[in-house]
């Protein structure tokens, strides 16, 4: 036990009784190694015992890289001609005590299948868990140095979405903006996209996860919804914003404020020892006593960070009481099918004193084009 | 069975003898739907018996867009405050025939371990497979529409390229030539990115998937290496150039060289009828027989198209015999650790009489900076 990067997963092995967990790359390998990985065909696996070294399977290709993250434990590795099955089997082989484990816990919402049956079929008797959520509490309490990196993601976000504003014309393409956006998050910095960006207007926008149209033309009057982020160093910003082209009807205006007083509110309960239910609830409630509460689809929040979507979920039932160092989205949202969609998403830090909104982009209802 | 385009799933069940295949949001989902779905932490996943129409299991915040899918069979939404459990019964009440599956096919390089957790306890019976070759049969002969989304993804990615070599300089780090790669690829029309794209420099290049680094600048007499690629409309470009800064030893001009000639040497000897095996042979023999040979580290290629990893592997020990509409990389490399990459990797597509070479950015050896 003497790699200090692993103390957070031993805590979690712990905390949860687990007899191991096992890691692939993704989100939780960044955490704890600081680097990463592509997640391919090829199956790259680190086994982390509760009480013994840890192991990794490592895809000989990778070596060079995985040399530099000094592991402190075996690793085999194995080359393309091979495959990788006497590697899994050699590294069953240094953890004998998992063959009885009844609690092997895997990372059920990033390890894909075919990599559980490589270690189902080297660990048969043992039984797999689902502890997504608990391995991945290693990441809900982020370092002033993570929050750092979600600054710049946003910043270089917000800068990119001013730019494409100031570019938007009638008659452009939810595809044509799109593409501007795209341009300007690179011109502005940005190392990666935290996810394809939503560009997307008229009754497109009350899509919550719509995907931009070559072939509809923005006119006046139209909502614009933006949905977007950079990623910065790994980190991932998550913005959205919704404007109208030209002008706003008086019925959308009002739709477009509820929508506004719910992210505020939203804002306003959020601090430690608050539930993550209690915000959505207020949240919902705001929506719910509205003339437009038929018109919700979702929660208000997910927590984010290395991942786009990870813990806390903001949402009624998730009794989690917020923590100083919680990263997550207020974003609530009214969708009139076939009309008009609204979202105005904010990324919030929870502090000592109640939260840190990350975002600054205006949210006053604005027209563009 | 109305819906035609199910037909290529309804083929693969076919011939591999599958009771069923379960398809989750990603490559096969959008060849078979022409749309796709984010990959999240709300499961959607389709149900495709072999002898009855499908059912699907869809997140209500998802059912505007896939509404417009026009899907012919049962669909079974859910909310978030409910979960996804009641949705996977009532799912499986339809196909009560898959309760005694024995070849319950999965992507099990795409679904992830809490999706076939959720089958498992509704099929608790069925045995579930690794068919992600089998059903991934569906996208290994391109169309001519792909085709040409392949080359518009490339056309970009060359162009892109051009543009970056334009502003390279001795003294700047590998992350600041990544930056300008970037924004050069959406200035350019890139809808995304295939992948992250590597930009590493002197013996960073020696690793095959290595990461920029913001503190090595580059300096004369470095290998600058690109691989990267655009994608369009989901189709992706991967190329990979490999440059020299302002000069070049006669040691590396001869390792160059000896990658060039087994590129070429792929790209002549790939055909309709040849074995994917018989390509690699052909290619590693190359590096094999020249005075570099220990410094392989991989095959020759992989297929590209929706997946920028896909089959055919071109790869020893593959005996798959190419086919026409056959879409794949020809990616020879060699690394010297400590010292210095090369790998040059084309995109080319089987024809009738041989192959076309989709990218066509020049290969001879070039000093940039």
């Amino acid at each position: 036990m003497t790699d200090s990067r692993l103390e957070p997963i031993y805590r979690a092995l712990d905390a949860h009784n687990l007899d191991a967990a096992a890691i692939v790359p993704g989100s939780n390998f960044k955490r704890l190694f600081a680097i990463d990985f592509h997640l391919m065909e090829r199956p790259l696996v680190i086994l982390i015992p509760r009480n013994s070294d840890p192991v990794a399977i490592v895809p000989r290709l990778e070596m060079g890289s995985f040399d530099s993250l000094d592991f402190q434990g075996p690793v085999f590795s194995w080359p393309d001609e091979e495959g990788y099955d006497a590697a899994f089997a050699s590294a069953a082989d240094c953890l004998p005590e998992l063959q009885a484990a009844q609690n092997f816990g895997l990372e059920a919402q990033r390890m894909r299948v075919f990599e559980q049956m490589a270690l189902q079929k080297v660990f048969p008797n043992a039984i797999f868990r689902d502890s997504h959520a608990e391995i991945s509490e290693i990441r809900l309490i982020k370092t002033s140095s993570e929050i750092d990196n979600l600054k710049k993601a946003i910043q270089i976000s917000e800068a990119a979405l001013e730019a494409t504003l100031q570019q938007v014309e009638v008659g452009q393409t939810e595809k044509q903006i799109e593409a501007i956006l795209l341009k300007e998050l690179f011109a502005n910095g940005a190392d990666g996209l935290a996810f394809d960006p939503i560009v997307a207007a008229g009754e497109n926008s009350a899509q919550p996860h719509a995907s931009a149209r070559h072939d509809y033309q923005i006119k006046e009057g139209d909502a614009l919804m933006f949905d977007f982020g950079a990623s910065w160093n790994g980190y991932n910003a998550d913005i959205t914003r919704t404007f109208f082209i030209k002008q706003v009807s008086e019925h959308d205006r009002a739709f477009y404020e509820t929508v506004l007083s719910a992210n505020e509110r939203g804002k306003l309960v959020s601090r430690a020892g608050t539930s993550a239910h209690e915000v959505d609830d207020q949240v919902q409630k705001v929506l719910e006593n509205s003339q437009f509460a038929q018109f919700r689809r979702h929660k208000t929040g997910h927590g984010l960070g290395l991942d786009v979507h990870e813990a806390p979920q903001i949402m009624r039932g998730n009794r989690t009481p917020l923590q100083t160092g919680m990263v997550f989205t207020v974003e609530p949202g009214l969708y009139r099918q076939g009309e008009c969609g609204v979202r105005i998403e904010d990324d919030v830090v929870v502090t000592d004193t109640g939260i840190e909104c990350l975002t600054s982009f205006p949210r006053d209802l604005r027209l563009v084009g």
